[in-house]
């Protein structure tokens, strides 16, 4: 009779978790992948998403679908909320299940630093429905302004405040200066769009802190260039319906838009091990929870530090994927004999960093290099297309941006939701006074 | 000086308000066009939306896109509550605007003759919010289930109730049994995908009632084919969580998708004019209401009569688009001197009708002739690729299309919303009982 195969659960199919499944296709395991959603989310376009470029679709691929062929491997759609190490078991809302080895791949979620009240005001951009909810709001702000009569409140709905100056404020702010001058000039009649004013709050005195120096610099004098404000060594106190204190400066501001922090997610503290300062796991160098080494924590949701360089391992996709193929590989060894105690210690392999600033126009760090301008650009969607998962999201996404890049148009401009809440959020605006 | 420009508002910006507006390009006339979405919606492609063909963005087009050419239009988003023919004003929710000419093109919405208690368990598939609904149903179905232990309960999650025998319910019935058997089988492990029942429900004693009588049979034929299960001259007298009533034969189904009748939009009410018994606007022979030469109904929300043959216009896409090319003529004619006595009465040009089964199988109608199978298909299919509006939507559907057909894959099988509301849905299914 053969022997019963180890049972592996995964939580969460990112970039880490999917390739935890992967590097698994031929062991002899069963493999559970469990995530909230029934997509992998490429989340390094996900500003697209919110920015109109791409289809929600576009950068989303089902799971099921992606691990269709590998047999050894099922799918299942829940949110997972806690882990009993003593019992081995993963605790869904509606009941348990064991596991011989657990891989937590919950990611980050958004954080405001204890300010949680200013999320209504102020969406962050995690998820898919955020990034949705972002794009309705980009594209509500100028149809309110078209038909306010008021120059003030026209100012206010026409102003974005964008908070943190990490990778995915800068894309931000970069998208909708482009919206704002290059995509929407022609469709309106009332109000100018190319008036509205960006304005990017960074604490620190750098943009893109966690990349090579050279690159923040460059993306901090594109970005000027295309007329954003920066406040860089400044922070966000309040938010409100109305708009944001920086520091000391009031700034009427209908549109705020945060990038600013990250925290681990709640099922972390159920493990109850050591967590750092934003709610990670401290791994071991085998990326095992300290004591239980058949579990491990991979990707964002992990404080993994480099056994060779003793840095921290970045919170970015090649990080989560490099970790997700070296736990891959640990399990199978073991399941297939190996000891233990032999266990590797995980080594991050830096590919470069980078981040677009407009169409045309990136930033990026190669081995120690920096490219910018047009070149930078190029190297960005070639890395970007070589990730995305499956043939036809790479085709789709490769139309957009030529069309994109070609027409100065944006292929996703729909405002989606219930018309009545949109109609709501026209807080104010005297719709029938101008002409 | 200038003698001052009629103004014309047209409310509603689908084929037939959208005609309106472009008819009117060279007239010396402002014109307005307001609608609660942003885009113009290509409705004959929904059920596609609904099946996951495409993606929402494919069929949705931003007005101001479309019209950003034409220097005499405006356009506004907001939702017009009412008409006040006296007063000469359209009132919206937040002010009311004067007009010269006024085209409500409002087009009509989803009933339930009566039993608006149906609704949350029998959407239906008026809007693009609707179709992503219903997407997120049919998806959840399969996912919820793939891990549902009870035999029965797992019959109820895979079996679909269609209610409403026209082209909508027609193509979603096909689209459905197409999901099943062709998309999804190969990424379920414990289900068998292709075991889910679909059934159509019609009141009347065939399929496709509004169009040439072949066309019913046809269609019937085909989808009997396919596995659907046929209800014909049978109505669904209730509707709960867990099933319908089809006459007095109880059907265990969690799935009800509601395709019967539509009626008019509130708005119509408030002109105080003669409606027909769903509540469109019984119009003039110049699409006129009676009375007010200055208002014209065109689109579904028109019930017009052929001058010629004496009847009915069809709520089709080309009905709407002859009646706001018909209207748009009128309107340009008077600005420009015509008597208004003198104005022509409208008549309804048959192009033909079509509904799509499957992939590479259609039927349609043409000058009399029935097509049927892959060559209704190729003519379906060119047809509304002819009428999608823009370059760029066009080659994204084509993409699509072709994919679909060379794959058997549906592009956009994303499940959107809070997961919490999804956690929640999966009813009663017990995830982790199975292996």
């Amino acid at each position: 009779m053969e022997q019963k195969k180890a049972e592996v659960i995964v939580v969460g199919g990112g970039f880490a978790g999917l390739n935890v499944v992967k590097g698994l296709k031929s062991a002899p395991v069963l493999v559970t992948l469990v995530d909230k959603h029934n997509y992998h989310l490429f989340q390094p376009l996900l500003y697209q998403v919110a920015t109109a470029v791409l289809s929600p679709d576009n950068i989303a691929a089902p799971i099921r679908k992606v691990l269709r062929g590998q047999k050894n491997a099922t799918v299942g759609l829940a949110e997972m909320v806690g882990v009993d190490l003593n019992r081995k078991v993963v605790i869904g809302q509606r009941g348990e299940k064991k596991y011989d080895y657990l891989v937590l791949a919950t990611g980050v979620e958004g954080s405001y630093f204890g300010h949680d009240e200013f999320k209504p005001f102020a969406p962050g951009l995690k998820s898919l429905d955020d990034a949705v909810e972002i794009r309705r709001r980009i594209l509500l702000a100028f149809e309110e302004a078209e038909f306010e009569a008021d120059e003030a409140s026209r100012r206010g709905k026409l102003t974005f405040v964008v908070v943190g100056g990490g990778p995915t404020g800068v894309e931000l702010a970069g998208a909708i200066v482009e919206t704002a001058t290059q995509t929407l000039p022609s469709e309106f009649r009332h109000v100018d769009t190319r008036t509205a004013r960006v304005i990017l709050v960074e604490g620190g005195d750098s943009l893109l802190k966690a990349m090579p120096q050279g690159m923040g610099k460059r993306a901090q004098r594109d970005l000027e260039a295309m007329g954003v404000e920066m406040r860089l060594g400044s922070y966000v106190t309040s938010v409100d319906a109305d708009g944001v204190m920086v520091g000391d400066e009031r700034v009427p501001a209908e549109n705020v838009l945060w990038a600013a922090g990250v925290r681990g997610t709640p099922i972390a503290k159920t493990l109850g091990v050591e967590l750092d300062h934003i709610g990670r796991v401290k791994v071991a160098p085998d990326l095992s929870v300290p004591g239980h080494p058949e579990v491990f924590v991979v990707g964002d949701a992990a404080h993994a530090v480099d056994a060779v360089t003793g840095q921290p391992v970045p919170g970015v996709a090649q990080g989560a994927i490099q970790m997700g193929r070296f736990v891959a590989d640990i399990i199978r060894r073991e399941v297939e004999g190996a000891d233990p105690k032999d266990r590797p210690t995980f080594n991050y392999y830096d590919k470069g960093s980078m981040a677009t600033i407009s169409r045309g126009r990136a930033v990026a760090s190669i081995k120690g290099r920096t490219l910018g301008g047009f070149l930078g650009w190029l190297a960005w969607g070639l890395i970007h297309l070589m990730f995305l998962v499956g043939f036809r999201t790479k085709a789709m996404v490769m139309f957009e941006w030529v069309w994109n890049y070609l027409a100065h148009e944006r292929g996703a401009r729909i405002i989606t939701g219930d018309p009545r809440t949109k109609i709501k959020e026209i807080r104010g605006a005297k719709m029938y006074d101008r002409r």
